[in-house]
C-alpha cells in the first residue's frame, strides 16, 4: 500500500475540481492506496512540502458533490516551470530532490497533476527525472482548460462548460440586443489566444435556429494578420441582413492597424491594454455611426460553474478516475485523453499517451472548419461542439447564492 | 367588454416578461376584457399602429411559462419621450391624437406601460391628455429597472434578478480569483450611474460567511467626487488583510482626478470610454505593482435569465396582473409598486401610488446604510437585499442551450 498526491495548475476551470474529486473517489476506493493528499498550490506545494490530507478534509459524499461543482482550483495553483533537469549542473536538481523529498517524507508513490500544456510540461519532466534517479513514482497528467487546445485529446475537461458559459450567455445577449427598432452592432470577446476552439463553439446557438452570431472571428484564419477594411465589410453586409448584428471575436485576434501606442487617458502614461472588442467598437462606431457594443466575457467564462455543463463534469471526474487506473496498472509520464467513438449517439473513452506528445504544444481548430470568407464555421464544427454542451448541473444554493466547497470550511 | 394593449419600454431585464405574462394572464381571465394587444417598440407602436393580437402569439401555457423566463422585452422597447401637452400649440397635440387613434380603431379602453423612470413620464402625460380631452382609458404604469430606483416601490421588477446575477457572479470570480499564492486585486464594475442599489446588493455574500466584496463604492456615498489617494489607502489597508482583494464599485462612480482627455491608442481621436474599474485597475497597478484585474458586468446582469431570482419573476407576474386589477377598478394614472410587510418571513404587497410621485424621479440608496468609511455598507442594507434573490427557476433547455419564446416562432 503506498500513498498518492494530487495537484492543480494553470488557468482556473469549472472542471479541474471534478477531475480531483475522480482521482479522489477512485483512490478511495482502492485498496492498494492509502493516503491521498493534496498538493496546495500546483507543484509549488511539492517543492516546499505544502500538502493537506484529502482524506479528512472531504468527509462525506456530500463534500465530494459539492467539490464537482466548485469552479476554480480548491487547492490553489500555480505558474511555476521546473527547469529542464541537467546531471551535470547540480543547481538545477535541488528542486527536482525538494519534491522527491517530499514523495518520500509523505511516502507518496503516484502523483497526478491537474493542468494545461504548461502542467504537462512538468508532469514531463518531473517523470523523466525520476526515471533517471530511479525513483519509482508514477506521474500522470490530467488535463484541462477552457482553450481546449491540448493535442491528442478529443477535447478537454473544462471546454465543454465554457462552451456552454459561452453558448448561453451569448443567447441571453442576442435577446438583450434585438430591443431597439435602430440599427446596433454588438462585439463579444470570448478567450483564446491562440485557439479559436471557444469562440468557434458559438456556433451551437444555431442548433435551435439562431442565425446569430452572424460573424466568428478566429486567430486561426488570420496567420497574415487581420484586416479592418475586409472586416468592416463583413459587417455592412451583414447589418443589411441584420438590424441587430452580433459578432464573436477572440481575444487572440490582432488587427494589422492597431497601433498599441501609450494613452494619456489617465495621465500616468498605461499602454492601451483593452481587448480587441473594444478596439473593433472603436473602429465600428467610427465607420457606421450606429449603436455599438462591447462585451468581455472576461474570467466569467472559466468559472461560472452554475452553468456548467453536465457532460463535462461527468467526463471530467471519470478521467480522473481513470488517471488512477493508469498509474494503478503501472504506467508513468502518461497523460489522460478523450477519444471520440461516436457522435449520434455521443459516446467517448478515455485512453492516455505520451505525455511528451501534449507537453507545451497547441491545437488548432481545423483549417477545413473554418469557412473560405474566414468569418464563420462549417456544421463540422457545430457537430463536434455540440455534444459537449448537453445536460445541465444541479447548483446548491444557500440563501440564493451557489455554496462552494472550500478547503477551510 | 373592450380590449387592452401592453407595451415595454426602457433597458432589458429578466423581468419585464414576466409582467407582461402576468397582464396577459389576468387579463385572458377577466370577462371585461376581450382582445389583448401588444404594442411593438413600446409607444412608438402606438404611435404608429403597430400592435400584434397576444391572444393569438402566447397560444398554451407553455408559451406563456417561456415567456416568464425569457430575458428582456419581447415586444421591443424604445427611449421614446412623449412632448408635454400644450393645449395652445397643435403641434405638441399631433402624436397624441395618433395614439388615441390607435386606442379607438382596436377599441382598446386600458393600456399598460412596463418601464422605467422615463416609462412613467409616458404613463403621466399619456393619462393627463386623455382625462383632458375627456376620452376614457386606463393608462397603468408597471415598474421595472435593473436599477431599483424608482421611488416610493419598496423595490422594482427586475431588480432581484440582476441582484442574483451580481451575488452567484461575484462568488464564483472570488473562486478564480482566490487561485494563485501571490496578493491580486480583482475590480468589479456594476451597472448604476446614480444609484448604487445593485453594487450595494453584492453585500448578500456575508449571509454565506464570505468577507468579500472587500470594498464596495456606491455614487451616493461620493457627491464631492471620489478621492483616489483615499480610495487607494482603502485598498492598501484590504491588502494587508487579504491575498486576493475583491472590489465592488458602481459603473457611476467619477474618480476627481480622472481626465476624459483623448487617447491616442487607436490613432482615431476617440475619447476613452472605459468604465471606472479600467481607470481604477491602471491606478491600482501603477500603485501596488501586483496582479489587477478588471470585470465589467456588461449587459450580462440585466440579461441573465437563466439565474434570474424565482422571487423576482414571481412577484413580476404578479405585479403585472394587479395592474390588471388597478384598471379594471376604474384607476388610471398610478403606478403600481411594493410595499414590504415584514422581512422575516418575507412579504410583500402590491399597492398602487399616483405615477407622478415616480416619474422622472430617481431613489437613492438611504445613506444611513452606507458606512462612515464610505467604503461599505451595514447590516441593514443586507437585510433588505436578501429576501430579492431567493429561490432559482427552472429553465428550459434545448441542445444544451436555454430557449426563449420570440414572437417570430
Amino acid at each position: 500500500m503506498y500513498n498518492i498526491a494530487a495537484a492543480q495548475s494553470g488557468g482556473p476551470t469549472s472542471a479541474i475540481n471534478a477531475s480531483l474529486a475522480g482521482i479522489f473517489k477512485k483512490a478511495s476506493q482502492s485498496p492498494e492506496i492509502g493516503k491521498i493528499y493534496g498538493s496546495i498550490n500546483g507543484i509549488e506545494g511539492m517543492i516546499n512540502g505544502n500538502l493537506v490530507p484529502l482524506d479528512s478534509i472531504l468527509t462525506s459524499e456530500h463534500d465530494i458533490e459539492l467539490l464537482k461543482k466548485t469552479p476554480s482550483t480548491v487547492l490553489g495553483s500555480c505558474r511555476y516551470k521546473l527547469a529542464e533537469y541537467d546531471p551535470n549542473d547540480s543547481r538545477t536538481e535541488a528542486e527536482y530532490m525538494r519534491i522527491i523529498n517530499t514523495f518520500e517524507e509523505y511516502e507518496i508513490k503516484a502523483f497526478f497533476y491537474i493542468g494545461g500544456n504548461d502542467s504537462m510540461d512538468t508532469v514531463m519532466k518531473l517523470d523523466r527525472y525520476c526515471k533517471a534517479v530511479g525513483k519509482d513514482i508514477k506521474i500522470i497528467g490530467v488535463p484541462k482548460t477552457i482553450d481546449n487546445d491540448l493535442p491528442e485529446t478529443d477535447h478537454t475537461p473544462g471546454f465543454g462548460s465554457a462552451a456552454k458559459y459561452v453558448a448561453t450567455t451569448l443567447q441571453e445577449i442576442i435577446r438583450d440586443s434585438r430591443v431597439y427598432s435602430i440599427q446596433s452592432i454588438t462585439i463579444v470577446e470570448i478567450m483564446g489566444r491562440n485557439a479559436g476552439w471557444l469562440t468557434a463553439s458559438s456556433c451551437v446557438l444555431r442548433a435551435n435556429g439562431e442565425p446569430a452570431p452572424h460573424l466568428i472571428y478566429l486567430p486561426e484564419a488570420f496567420p497574415q494578420g487581420f484586416d479592418m477594411e475586409r472586416f468592416l465589410g463583413d459587417v455592412e453586409r451583414m447589418m443589411k441582413r441584420y438590424r441587430a448584428v452580433i459578432i464573436a471575436v477572440s481575444e487572440g485576434i490582432v488587427p494589422t492597424d492597431r497601433q498599441y501606442v501609450k494613452t494619456g487617458a489617465d495621465a500616468f502614461g498605461h499602454t492601451d491594454n483593452s481587448g480587441v472588442a473594444k478596439y473593433l467598437e472603436h473602429r465600428c462606431s467610427e465607420r457606421f455611426g450606429c449603436k455599438v457594443r462591447s462585451i468581455e466575457l472576461n474570467v466569467m467564462q472559466r468559472c461560472s460553474s452554475h452553468i456548467a455543463s453536465l457532460t463535462d463534469i461527468e467526463e471530467s471526474e471519470r478521467i480522473g478516475s481513470a488517471a488512477v487506473d493508469c498509474a494503478l496498472a503501472g504506467n508513468s509520464g502518461r497523460m489522460m485523453g478523450y477519444r471520440r467513438i461516436s457522435n449520434e449517439p455521443y459516446r467517448i473513452e478515455i485512453v492516455s499517451f505520451d505525455v511528451a506528445q501534449a507537453a507545451n504544444k497547441e491545437k488548432y481548430l481545423p483549417a477545413e472548419w473554418i469557412t473560405d470568407d474566414k468569418c464563420d464555421v462549417t456544421p463540422d464544427a457545430l457537430n463536434y461542439f455540440l455534444p459537449l454542451i448537453q445536460g445541465e448541473v444541479t447548483t446548491e444554493y444557500r440563501n440564493g447564492i451557489p455554496v462552494h466547497f472550500r478547503l477551510n470550511q
